[in-house]
């Protein structure tokens, strides 16, 4: 494939990426919205490990682990920034 | 929806998240191939503004532009350090 065909390709996923990272971000709102009324504080450290524990389980590579984790740490930043709108 | 079915929902959604995000470093590393045979730079901020300007074209919300382009200056940051492994 050529560097202007595999772009292409990056552009497709880039909109399911996106497209994916609202949807969670949508069910991460509705979880701030619970912890409100429940007085959960937004930020929750066993959870946060949990979900870095998993993306890390379920990563097929050829990234590193470190990098999911690199990655998914800015992705749980800007939740909790949401979560306290 | 109750925090702990809308975890599993964000759950799922990470599993799917990883796997396209691995699938867009798939590319790239083929990018990576390509460039070091015809010697054009890893670092090609044209193109990365390019990115950036597509994801937030095809953001529908709720995060902000800024916070879909945090995510993505590192998913960039990663896939660099790919390129040139």
């Amino acid at each position: 494939m050529e560097i202007v065909e595999l772009r292409q390709r990056i552009d497709e996923l880039d909109e399911q990426i996106v497209k994916l990272i609202s949807t969670r971000a949508e069910a991460a709102q509705a979880i701030g919205q619970l912890k409100k009324v429940t007085d959960i504080p937004v930020y929750e450290p066993k959870r946060e490990k949990e979900v870095l524990e998993h993306v890390q389980a379920v990563n097929p590579g050829p990234l590193a682990n470190a990098e999911i984790v690199h990655v998914y740490e800015r992705i749980m930043d800007v939740m909790r920034t949401l979560q306290r709108r």
